[in-house]
């Protein structure tokens, strides 16, 4: 595999993976680049060159095997490993978070709750209950967690994202509205609504 | 105004918006690039070449003044305005999005909540009753909706898509984890962590 793939192709081999996965269920075999292209609004040549970077996987004049591809993709990401997280926080945001079964479904299993708030700790949420905060570093060894969920107010989350630093933790899927700065090791994913909304009333706003 | 700006750039400006709000409200005046930079991972060239479509904000020596500043960026967003949502949709994750009080308190509240599901239709959810998935035409002209948020099942998402554009409507949140093509006056945003999660698997995976 190539050391240096750009991040940006990274970010898009999920997308190839939902696609081809729904094409899969359609029951097709087989998919040119012309095809996918559209479903994804990404040009056949870019689609090319994202795959070039991890192997040949296309036939000259047939297109792409789906379900070798999508397994090839399925590998490239470890989506064929289950990879642990932790939830901080469980205000309305975490509980939402930790009872929404898609991140078990899809190999990315909440193996634990925290709280600094004592009158949480100690509460059932799904299939968990509620830990100490304080407990993290802990828990991240014992229960082998790769990645932190933050569902803490903007305020708290700077702090927390150090301490998942410090527990060993890289990986950080941020519902919090801070804007960070962090360690090039560290990656994050914002997932961030009101960011999305604020750049689409751009759009609205040049209509009126 | 300028009349092309790149969409990346569109894309950055809430990020700014939040970062000088960060700042005003820690009593700062006046920040230059070089220090804004590193609040938000970007370089100063690139913050002085992103805000220079907009016109000229900074002053050469001493920077930005941020008050004025972040006023511009929200005028140029429309956050000066509201824009009111439909939400499409209230199963779990659409109960969680109506109870959300963030988006109202941005600028961006949600009018409507509608569901073709009819043991929930009449149902109390925040301070919605739940309509019935009809009458979206109607409601999108009585209270003058310029958003739509999905949280319908992916199956179902398609098909949500189309009756907004139908409805006149060209802004769309989406959660549902779907990849789609749109005309391209229609924008989307995808909230969808799993992407996201998936994107950073791979970097842990090459890590093992």
């Amino acid at each position: 595999m190539e050391q240096s793939v750009p991040e940006v192709v990274i970010r898009r081999l999920p997308l190839y993976a939902r696609a081809l996965a729904f094409l899969l269920e359609a029951d097709r075999a087989v998919i040119s680049s012309f095809d996918l292209g559209p479903m994804l609004g990404i040009t056949p040549a870019q689609i090319r060159k994202d795959l070039s970077y991890f192997g040949e996987f296309g036939k000259q004049g047939t297109g792409y095997d789906i379900s070798f591809l999508l397994g090839e993709i399925n590998q490239i990401l470890g989506l064929d490993k289950n990879w642990p997280m932790v939830l901080i926080g469980v205000g309305k945001l975490g509980q939402a978070i930790a009872t929404y079964d898609g991140f078990q479904n899809q190999g990315f299993p909440l193996v634990a709750a925290l709280e600094s708030d004592p009158s949480k700790i100690g509460q059932s949420i799904g299939n968990l209950v509620v830990q100490d905060y304080k407990d993290l570093s802990k828990i991240v060894e014992e229960k082998n967690v790769k990645i932190g969920v933050i569902a803490v107010p903007a305020t708290a989350a700077h702090q927390v994202i150090k301490d998942l630093v410090d527990a060993g933790i890289e990986s950080v899927l941020n519902y919090a509205p801070i804007a960070v700065n962090l360690p090039p090791t560290v990656k994050i994913r914002h997932i961030d609504p009101i960011v999305a909304l604020q750049s689409m009333a751009y759009h609205l706003n040049k209509r009126i």
